[in-house]
Parts: structure tokens; C-alpha cells; sequence
């Protein structure tokens, strides 16, 4: 692995062709919008290039492929946007570990690809794709491209809301806004509009909300049968009930365990400033950032929810 | 009524003295931000100064007047901020009415003021305060100025989501950041924070949603008896309920009644770009804008849905 610099990101994206572009599973607006907006840039400037994701693309984000042209290729250079380890590539784990470049914001990339562009203090992989694309004068920012980096600014950010979010992360959403980003049906669809089975889900699921710690930490979790039982309801449906708990006034950790299938959990973690989940998460073999984190238990969901509020009360005692 | 520019709105500061602010009535982020920013920076440089709104501030906004000085004097010079007209000060009508400034971005502005700083394009009365404050050098714009007038800009902006938000709405937000403003605690109180109480009136009034006209028409009711059954809850969350329906997807009508006294109910409603409410309020003697309007029914609530279900329909048929 060698760090290098966007200078040297732009010349390999010159001196290279036949783009293969992994997006990481469980896709969000950073990786989509990274991957398509660096798709859409290569094709301009007359390379082939083709975005892929593990998993299916959820309909509110049709928007950000719009302009890519399908083109068939035999991959030759793979580079990875916001992927910090190969393993998010899921079923393409192996097609990630031969990057030839990875494109990333996380401090936690674990440095698997040939060449690493990193800005750890980037809100969002868009600001350096952003950077990246700008400092590339034959690559035109289209209105198509400024809705693909703007929905990376906006979702990564949390809405320009999370401590993430840099003086910088606002300019850069005002250039792409002035470049054409169409940020009111962009930010509906990211932020307010909730389909009729996300409101069961989320009616479900907090109708069972569990407090403990005099309300400092709330738990929800949702299982599989649950989720086989709404109607129209996808995995990003399910991804977003993590942050609700810990909107709750007086809640410093909101935690939302998922069961992925009988016996094995996954459980988000969400906190204030009060709390270090990354830290929490470590303990059970998982990981993440400070304010949100996860990780995995073989176990009951009780056991799970049970070994997660002492490890969370254990810490907000000791802060 | 005479327009005036900054450099002769910051002159008149200046030159003046004795300051009374009028904030408007239900007060919001902006014209809080726009007159404890104020008021702060008057009485920085040396000036008496007061800030005053007709109705209690939300405990949510405690942090914009924590560096404000009480001071006792007569006043002399009466400035309004973020007030179209004058009524909207209630009981303090008759003040605005004396007020030798008004700092403005209501196009709607009744021009009610001896001297108006009106700039219309902007998304909240804060950005033009920002742009006045700075174009004084002899005010030094504190995190605290800077936290308020950030408060004004995130909240009339819907969180930078709304259709007013312009690149210079980001460009403000980012040098208040630089000059202080602790964005996420400000952001997680105006948008993120919801109580136990809050989110429970919530669960309830959902788990009842009626949908009509193959989902284009979404309905909610509050009564008085749930209101009173929930702990901790005030008009505020109630409030906060009326545009929930219109978020779920494929939705285009959100209605959302709520009981007032036996027999007396209200009704509002929220639209898509495919439904003029305003027009169907007025049909009930009601009104408001066209995306978000209201009206009374004197019936039962039974009687006041299928009236109002059935003038949506009919609308959205037209559209």
C-alpha cells in the first residue's frame, strides 16, 4: 500500500483505462454517490467505466446513475470508493483486495488497496472525490455528478447536522449547488420521505423501545420475521432505525440490534458526546467511530441487549 | 418607508442608542438568532440594549441569550427583526408599529418600519444580520453571535433542505463554524431531539394513519384526551405532528386533525407540488399557502375527515 496524493490519483485515472468501480454492501449515499459520480467523470473524459455494489441499489437513489452509460468491458483497474476494509465488498472481497486504488474518508481503512487516497478528516468520501474530479481540468462537473458528490456531502454528513461536518463539507455543498446540484428533491428523498411500510417498521419497533439507566440508554431491536412481515420495506429502511433511539431527549447511547438470522445479531450503536461507542464495539470484536459504531453477538437477543447496556452503562459511568 | 443599505443600517446602530429588539410572536430560530445576535453586539459595543418577544421562548433555545446582559433603561430606538408585520408582534403591536428599523427577508413585508433592511432572496433574516454584523469592524462576532445566528440560518432553512437555501446559506454557515458555532448540539436541539413524550403521541397518532385514494391522501387525528394522557408533551410536538403524514411516500395530501374541545376540531394540511391546499382550506372557510394550509370543522371528527378526504380527492383528480 502507498498513499498518494490527488495529483497522482488524477494521472493514474489518466494512464489507466477499463475501470471496474466497487461500491461497499449495504450501500449509502458516500459510496453510491463516489462511485457513480467517478463513473460518470471517467466516461466523459472517454474511458470505460462501470460502477458496481454488492447489493441491489435502493429506487430512491435512481437519480445518481442517470447519466452512466452501461458499457461492456473486461475490467482491468479496480479501484474502491468509501470501502475502508475489502471484507464490506461482501461476495466481491476479492475483487477489492486487488485494487489498484482505493478512494476512501475512513480512518479505519485497513490499507488493502495498491494505492490509498485518504482524507481522514473528510465528512464524506464525495469532498475528496470532489477535490479529486476539480483538480482534473478535462473532467467537467455535470449537474448529474454535483447530485451524485452533494448526496455523499448531505447523507454522510447527517444533513450538514453531524460533528463531521467541517466548514469545509458547507462550501463545497454551496460549489456543487452552484454547479447544478437539485438539492430539494435530493434531501426529500435522503431525509423525510419515509414509505408506508418504514412507518410500520419503525411504529413496530418502537412500540417495544426499552429504557435503562435512568433513560441514558434505549434499545430497540428488530427481527426477521418482523421484516418478512412488511410490505415493501428495504434494507436501508431497516438500516435507518439505528439512529432513532438515541434522538430520544436524555439518551446518550441508542442502541437497535438486528437479528440476521436465528442466533446471530448485529447491533448499531449511536451515542452523544458522552459516550465512546467505537470503544463499546471494540469490546465485542466490532468497531467504528466514536458516535456510531457496531457489532456482532452469537447469542439470545436478550443476552446480547443484556451484555451491551452493562458494557454502555459501565462507560457512561466512567465519562 | 425608507429602504436602507447596510452601510446606513450599520450607521444608524451607531448613532443610536437605547435599543428595544422586537422578535415576533411563536417565536422561531431566526428571529431569535436575528435578535439576541443583535442585541449581543450592540451591547458589546457599548450600547444599552434589549431583546423582547411577545410570547415565552422554547426551552430548546435557552443557549441564544446566555451572553446577554439584563440592562434597565428607557428605551429609545425601537428595531424589529424578522417581522413582516407588525401584527405579528401580538400585544406588542403597537411598539413594531414605532419602530425606527426593521431587519427583514419576508417579501411579504408590510413596510411598516421608518427605516426597512429588507433582502428577500434570503433563506433567514440571520444571513442579512451576519452581513450587517460584519460589516461593522468594531463588533467582534463571538461563538455566541455566531451560535445564534447559525440557529437562524439552519432552522429557516429546514436544516439547509428547503427550496430557499442558497450556496450563500452554506457559505454562512460554514464562516459562522470558523467564528464558533458548536453546530451539533444547536442541530441535534432544533432538528434530532425528540422527548419520551413526544415520540410516544407520535406512536399513537400513527398506529391510527387512515389512508385514501390509493394512498395520495394520508390522515392523522390528535385528541384532546390523548394529548392530556401523555406525560411531558406541549404544543410544540403537537405542532410537529401536522407534517408527518405528508412524508410518507406516494402521499401527495397529509391531513392532520386536531382536537380542540369537544365538537371543534383543526385541521392541517400538507401538499405536494400536485395539490393546492390553501384552495381546499378556503372551501372550509380556512387558508394558509398553497403546500401548507388549515381550516375548522364545528362536527364530529368522523364528519370533518370524510369532508375534508373528499375535497382532496377531488383535487387531486383535477391535478
Amino acid at each position: 500500500m502507498r498513499r498518494i496524493d490527488l495529483n497522482e490519483a488524477g494521472r493514474f485515472l489518466r494512464e489507466n483505462d477499463c475501470f471496474l468501480i466497487l461500491m461497499h454492501g449495504s450501500p449509502d449515499g458516500d459510496t453510491l454517490g463516489c462511485g457513480y459520480a467517478l463513473c460518470g467523470a471517467l466516461q466523459q473524459i472517454g474511458k470505460k467505466a462501470k460502477a458496481v455494489c454488492p447489493d441491489p441499489i435502493p429506487k430512491k437513489f435512481d437519480y445518481v446513475y442517470r447519466e452512466i452509460e452501461q458499457q461492456e468491458f473486461e475490467p482491468q483497474t479496480i479501484v474502491t470508493v468509501d470501502v475502508a476494509d475489502a471484507k464490506l465488498l461482501y461476495g466481491m472481497r476479492e475483487l477489492g483486495e486487488k485494487a489498484a486504488l482505493c478512494i476512501d474518508h475512513h480512518v479505519s481503512n485497513t490499507e488493502y488497496a495498491e494505492r490509498l487516497l485518504l482524507a481522514p478528516e473528510y465528512a464524506a468520501a464525495c469532498e475528496l472525490m470532489f477535490e479529486l474530479l476539480s483538480s482534473m481540468p478535462e473532467v467537467k462537473i455535470t449537474s448529474c455528478i454535483a447530485d451524485c458528490l452533494y448526496t455523499g456531502i448531505a447523507t454522510d454528513s447527517g444533513c450538514f447536522k453531524y460533528s463531521n461536518t467541517s466548514p469545509q463539507t458547507h462550501v463545497y455543498a454551496a460549489e456543487l449547488m452552484k454547479l447544478g446540484a437539485d438539492i430539494v428533491p435530493i434531501n426529500y428523498a435522503m431525509f423525510d420521505m419515509k414509505s408506508q411500510g418504514r412507518l410500520k417498521l419503525e411504529q413496530t419497533v418502537l412500540s417495544k423501545i426499552r429504557y435503562y439507566d435512568a433513560g441514558k440508554i434505549a434499545v430497540i431491536d428488530v427481527t426477521q420475521e418482523l421484516i418478512d412481515s412488511i410490505e415493501g420495506i428495504d434494507s436501508e429502511d431497516v438500516g435507518a432505525l439505528a439512529a432513532i433511539p438515541r434522538q430520544i431527549e436524555g439518551v446518550d447511547i441508542g442502541i437497535c440490534i438486528k437479528e440476521k438470522k436465528p442466533g446471530l445479531f448485529k447491533a448499531s450503536l449511536r451515542s452523544s458526546e458522552n459516550a465512546d461507542v467505537a470503544a463499546i464495539a471494540q469490546q465485542f470484536g466490532g468497531g467504528g467511530h466514536a458516535r456510531a459504531a457496531g457489532c456482532a453477538f452469537e447469542c439470545s437477543l436478550e443476552e446480547a441487549e443484556r451484555q451491551l447496556v452493562w458494557a454502555c452503562a459501565k462507560a457512561l459511568e466512567r465519562s
